[in-house]
C-alpha cells in the first residue's frame, strides 16, 4: 500500500490514485524541485522552486553579472526585462504583448494603478473596494482616495450592482480580486467587469491568487488595469516582482504617480521634464531588481506549453476531491469548508474554519504537510494543478484528521509578530 | 615588465607599482570575483560579484526557497531582511540601527522620502533641487511637488546659501547628492545640511554614488532623510534594492505616502485601517523580492572589518593618480578632466570631457577597459578602493591614449534606445 496515504479509507485512497493516474497534467510536476516527503499546500503564498530557476541564476550572476558586467543592460537585454517578462505573465493574463510590466511590489503597482484610475476618471469622488480584500489593497485605495480627494467605499462584489444602480454615476473604479483570500470564493470577474462599465467606472483587478491558477480574459473582458505578484501560482521567488497591466486604450492617458527616470521616453537623454515613454513602458519606476526579475522570468516557463483550460479543469478536481475528503474526514471532528462547493465560485485553494487553525497548521507542518492559516480560524490549503497530487491532499486530510483526533496540537493562538 | 602596463612611461609604471605595493587594502580585492584580464572602472553604475555573494544565493535558492519553502519568512528571518539589510547599510552611512530600511528601488525610495519630506515641513512651498541632479531625482520632485501643492526650484549646491538667504523660510527641504554624478564632484555635506537647517528646511540627500565609497556621517550631520541604491558602491548586484534612511526624531510623525501591508504595526492582523508600525518599519511597502535583497546582504559583508576613512584615502590616492596620469597622457590630445583636482571637492570618480566620448568607452570595452560615459560627452571612471589598483588606471589612461592617437575608435553618437 505504497500509492495511497496512511490511514486513508479505502474507497478514498483508491480515487486518489485513479485521479492521479489519468491526469495528463502530471509530467509538469517535474517541472518543480519539491522536497521530498513534503506535501507542499502553500503554493498560494509561496510557490516552489521550479526546476529552471537555479541555472538560470547561476548564468545570471557569473556570467552576465560576474563577467559581463555592465554590458549586460545590453548584452543580456536587462534593459527590456520588465516589458520582455510582463509580457511572458500578460500571456497568463490573457494580454496582448505591450501591456503588461513587471516590477516593484504589488503595493507599489496598486498606488500605481489606483492613482492611474483616479486620474483616469477625473469628476467622479467614489473609489469602490471590497471590504474584505486583501489589506494592502484597502491600505492603499484609502491612501490613494485620501491624497486625490476621493473616498472609498466599501462593498462586497455581491452587492455592487445594487451599489452602482444608486451611486453608479459617481464611481471613478472599482478595485477587486476574483478571488477571495480567505474562503477561496471565486467571484465573477466577466460581470463584475461589465457592472464597472455600465456604470462609467473603470475595472481593476488585483490577480495576486488567479495568475497562472486558472485563464483569466482581462483583453476579452475590457479590464481596464490589473495588478498581482509573482511569487505565488506564478512561482517567481520569494517577493518576486509584481506586475501591472495597463489596457492599450488607456496608455495615451495613463499618468503615473511614480515618474522614475526608466519610465522616461528617453531614458538617458537626462531631459530637464519627464515625458513619459510610449505605451506600457511608461509604467516603468526605478531600476529593476534584475536577479529577482530573472528568476522570475525563469519559473514562467513552468507554463510552457500549458494551456490554463487544463490546470483550471485538474485544480478543480483537486478542490473537489479535497472538499471530499473533508466531508469525510474533517466535518465529522468540527471542521468546515468555507470554500464554495459550486467549482464555479471557487478558486485554487480550500479553507477550512477550525478555531486552532494556527496550532493544526504548526502540527500538520511537523508532520510535512505545509499550509497556511488566516486569522482568526481558518485553515488554507492552496493547490497549484502543475504539481499538486491528489494524493497530497488525501494525506493532508488524514495528517489533519489524526492529529485533531488525537488532539497532538497546541491550541494556543499565535505568536504576536510571528510571520503566520 | 609584467608589472606595468603596456606603453607606460617609466616614472608612472613605477608609481603606480610603489603605491599598489603600500596599499595595505589590496588584500580586499580577493573579496570580488573580477573576470581576469578586465580593468573594471564602472563600479559606480554596477558594482563587480563579490565573492560572497554565490554561495549565499545558493543556499537561498535551494535550502531557503526550494527546501524549507514559505517557513524561512520565520526560520530563515527573511521578514526581518529589510530591516535587517537596512541595519547594514546604515553603518556605511553613519547611521544608528533602526534608522534605514532596504528595499524598492531608490525612485521609490525618492517618492517616500520627498513626500515625507513634506508632510513634516507644512506650510513651507518650495522644494528646492539641484538642477544638475540625477534626472529620476528631479523628475520626483517634480512629481511630488505637483501632488503636494509645492513648487520645485532648481539652486545649484554652490548658491544655496544665497538662495536660503532670500526664500529659505518658504522651503520645505533642499535635495541633493553629495556627488555630482557627471564630473564627480563632491560637494560640503555638512555645510548644506547645516545652511538647510538654519533655515528651518530639512536636509534630503541622494547617497547612490556615496553610500560605501567614503565615510559618511548622516546622524552626527542631523541628515533628515536619505534614499540609495544598493548597486553601485556597496555592489549588491544588477537593480538590487535601495535604501531609505530618516532621523529617527521624525519616525513619530512620518507619513508614507505608499502605505503597503508590510508597514502595518500588525502586518498580518488584517486591521481595516492602516496604522503605521513604530519606527522606520513603517517605511516598509510591500514584499521584498528576497533574491536580490539577500545578495545585497552578502555583498555588505565585503565591508566586514573595512575602515572607511582607509577607503577614502585609497579613493583619493587612485583618482589623483589618474588625474596625473590623465594630465601627462590624455590632456594633450584634447581631454579635459572635469573632476576637481582638490581632493576635497572630489568623489570616487573621474570624469573626462572628450566630444567622442561614446565611442571611446566602446573601443575601450573592446580592449578589456569598462568605463562608461554620461551624455553628452563625458567618459566617466569610477573607482572603487575596495579593489581598483593604481595600475589599473594607468592601464585605463595608456589604453585611452592609444586608442586616441591611433583614432581607433568609431566617432558616431550613441545609437539610441542604448543602455549607456
Amino acid at each position: 500500500m505504497t500509492t495511497t496515504a496512511p490511514g486513508a479509507t479505502g474507497a478514498t485512497g483508491a480515487e486518489a490514485e485513479r485521479l492521479d493516474a489519468e491526469d495528463t497534467l502530471a509530467p509538469l510536476r517535474e517541472r518543480f524541485l519539491l522536497p521530498e516527503g513534503v506535501v507542499y499546500l502553500d503554493g498560494n503564498s509561496l510557490g516552489p522552486l521550479p526546476a529552471a530557476v537555479p541555472p538560470v541564476l547561476t548564468d545570471v550572476v557569473h556570467r552576465q553579472w560576474g563577467t559581463d558586467l555592465i554590458r549586460s543592460w545590453n548584452t543580456h537585454d536587462w534593459w527590456e526585462a520588465p516589458l520582455r517578462v510582463g509580457d511572458a505573465v500578460g500571456r497568463l493574463l490573457g494580454a496582448a504583448p505591450g501591456q503588461t510590466v513587471a516590477g516593484d511590489s504589488t503595493s507599489v503597482q496598486l498606488f500605481t494603478a489606483l492613482s492611474a484610475a483616479a486620474a483616469l476618471r477625473p469628476g467622479r469622488p467614489l473609489l469602490v473596494t471590497d471590504p474584505g480584500h486583501f489589506p494592502t489593497d484597502r491600505y492603499l485605495a484609502q491612501a490613494v482616495a485620501g491624497r486625490e480627494g476621493l473616498e472609498v467605499r466599501h462593498v462586497s462584489p455581491r452587492d455592487l450592482e445594487g451599489f452602482l444602480a444608486a451611486e453608479g454615476h459617481r464611481v471613478a473604479a472599482v478595485s477587486y480580486s476574483p478571488v477571495d483570500y480567505r474562503t477561496g470564493e471565486l467571484y465573477d470577474m466577466a460581470a463584475l467587469t461589465a457592472a464597472a462599465h455600465r456604470a462609467g467606472a473603470l475595472a481593476l483587478w488585483d490577480l495576486c491568487h488567479a495568475a497562472g491558477a486558472f485563464p483569466l480574459r482581462v483583453d476579452d473582458l475590457g479590464v481596464d488595469l490589473a495588478v498581482g505578484c509573482g511569487y505565488k501560482f506564478l512561482s517567481g521567488g520569494p517577493g518576486a516582482p509584481a506586475f501591472l497591466y495597463v489596457a492599450r486604450r488607456h496608455h495615451e492617458g495613463l499618468r503615473t504617480p511614480l515618474t522614475g527616470w526608466t519610465g522616461h521616453a528617453d531614458p538617458f537623454g537626462t531631459a530637464p521634464e519627464y515625458t513619459p515613454a510610449p505605451g506600457i513602458a511608461r509604467a516603468r519606476v526605478g531600476t529593476p531588481p534584475i536577479l529577482s526579475l530573472l528568476a522570475l522570468e525563469a519559473a514562467l516557463t513552468a507554463f510552457d506549453g500549458v494551456d490554463l483550460a487544463g490546470v483550471r479543469a485538474k485544480s478543480l478536481s483537486l478542490t473537489g476531491f479535497f472538499l471530499r475528503c473533508a466531508g469525510e474526514l474533517l466535518t465529522p471532528l468540527g471542521f468546515e469548508a468555507v470554500t464554495p462547493s459550486d467549482p464555479a465560485r471557487r478558486g485554487s485553494q480550500v479553507s477550512l474554519r477550525h478555531p486552532h487553525a494556527y496550532g493544526l497548521v504548526q502540527a500538520l507542518a511537523d508532520r510535512g504537510v505545509i499550509a497556511d492559516m488566516r486569522a482568526p480560524d481558518l485553515v488554507r490549503f492552496g493547490v497549484n494543478a502543475l504539481y499538486t497530487t491528489h494524493r497530497d491532499l488525501l494525506t493532508a486530510a488524514v495528517r489533519l484528521r489524526d492529529i485533531t483526533r488525537t488532539a497532538a496540537y497546541d491550541p494556543a493562538p499565535p505568536p504576536s509578530g510571528r510571520v503566520v
